[in-house]
């Protein structure tokens, strides 16, 4: 295939695989670039940029297709030495970056002097502008579907594609409820180049996680997610399980909620626990509404081979309704 | 254009004008079936059955071409006469019905022996499966993104549509958040065979609304509609206005909402008066999330032919990238 996110990037299908903790590691990311895509290592989930230099060796060993490294900043109290982990993206010989959180900005000149092809990742179509505005390369426009922080404006992508392809001169990679050809070819209807998938690749064979947790991904049907820590004005997308149900219990009672009463149900459980040991009651398990649309676990050459199969078809079947 | 919808309903185009209270009048649905989509009158902004045999045929002089009644059935305490309404659309020699409410599968089988075609609106997957079985012709699919009630599941159309393709055998009508050729073009794409708008068409030159609130429809934003009366579960998407933001922050008190804390603001106010009077905060204006993406107020005729050539468009444009 060929979009300007496909040139850009140098990938044979417009699809990437968009930062996730814990499971961008390089079993998932090469799997991706081998399979077509663009394959994404997750920065923060490394413990130190040192660690993620050999992170970053690691995959360059399994695969000699493109990929990416995801950084998603946001200011905080004691925060990650994040200029240094840029600083390891780089002098790692790493081309693209996937940017996300409202730190990332900072980064941008430093990025572009070093030559980075840079995908910044945003909720809303007044933060795209302003990303453009300061020179990144490519939008990923993330819908409310999206696993992870959907944000606080509950915009779909239906409307938030052709809104922000409507505004924005660079290309846009849609993301948020896509899972398969339709969703790709409807992406790319409504304006966008690329797709960006999370949820449907942890449902892959080369997902770095327990098999159980990927049989809930084929399990859960759309309405099998949470919104929560809306309370805290930092929404996440969760998969229902005993914790999130206990948060989403908490979040409605009456008056404010303290993030102290929060705090002991994500401590210690947040993502990687039940990740590793396949309970999926043992954390919060990040997952999107494009669940409903997951009923098998193949690999992702299979996958995306089905995909643009797909994508190609349903566009065809579609153009011919306009005869 | 040709899908079993266009074929099913006797349309050039697989354009559908949903039920709108108060703006379903005979202007509108006329306007939209001379245009070459599918008009609706929308049976209860009609004062009794009797009237709306008048409105009828009042349409019918404005247009020869199809057109159906909107029908949305609850049960409720004091009820309309549902069964006279019903009776009138069949007598008046209407072929074509769109039901929606929990209270419509009642009325199925009295339909279906009048030999009407009947479209089902609804907003789960489950619940189109149940009017399948029950013998309706279409379902017209409602995702998150559409004005007036979405229900309480928010799933958006880009899972809501593919889920319900994957689901059911009979065509799906694809219903909220379209506006435009890019919205139709993926629409079509994920699964549907038609799509219904409503929002889009009170911005058009024929509809029977004051032209202020039009205006108001060009001039909001994506962000501009709130959802109300979630804490009664009986969730509606309407404009920003300033009742609807008093809605809202009474709805965000801590405890139960009292509907008799709402009651003084909506009552009387609902709809009809600001659509009539033209000041927007003069009551509650059904709105959908693809106000985000309406700037102009075109005739129906100029908004079909655009956006069915741009559906195309876009069809083509995606489909080239596939190559």
């Amino acid at each position: 295939m060929k979009t300007r996110v496909t040139e850009m990037l140098g990938i044979r299908y417009p699809i990437i695989q968009g930062g996730m903790q814990w499971v961008g590691l390089a079993e998932m990311a090469s799997a991706v670039s081998n399979a077509g895509g663009l394959g994404i290592l997750t920065g923060l989930s490394q413990p130190s940029p040192d660690a993620l230099r050999a992170e970053i060796a690691r995959c360059r060993e399994m695969t000699d297709q493109s990929f990416g490294v995801n950084m998603t900043i946001f200011p905080s109290i004691k925060p990650p030495p994040y200029a240094d982990y840029i600083e390891a993206i780089i002098d790692s010989g790493v081309t693209i970056i996937e940017t996300a959180g409202n730190g990332a900005a900072e980064f941008f000149p430093r990025l572009k002097e070093a030559g980075l092809t840079i995908i910044h990742k945003c909720v809303a179509v007044r933060h795209a502008l302003t990303a453009e505005r300061m020179g990144v390369d490519a939008i990923s426009i993330d819908g409310f579907e999206c696993a992870g922080h959907p944000g606080e404006q509950d915009i779909p992508g239906l409307v938030l594609i052709p809104a922000a392809a409507r505004a924005l001169s660079i290309p846009i990679i849609a993301s948020g409820g896509i899972g398969d050809g339709r969703g790709m070819a409807a992406a790319l209807a409504l304006g966008a180049e690329g797709v960006n998938m999370g949820t449907r690749f942890c449902a892959t064979v080369e997902a770095p996680i327990h098999a159980n947790i990927k049989q809930a991904l084929v399990t859960a049907k759309e309405q099998d997610t949470h919104l929560i820590f809306r309370t805290l004005r930092n929404t996440a997308r969760v998969l229902k399980n005993a914790i999130s149900d206990e948060v989403v219990k908490i979040e409605a009672r009456p008056g404010e909620t303290d993030f102290a009463d929060l705090q002991p149900l994500v401590a210690g459980v947040r993502g990687k626990a039940a990740l590793a040991s396949g309970d999926v009651d043992d954390g919060i398990v990040t997952a999107g509404l494009v669940v409903g649309l997951i009923d098998d676990i193949p690999t992702c050459e299979v996958l995306l081979q089905r995909m643009v199969a797909e994508c190609r078809q349903h566009l065809q079947r579609a153009l011919a309704y306009c005869d």
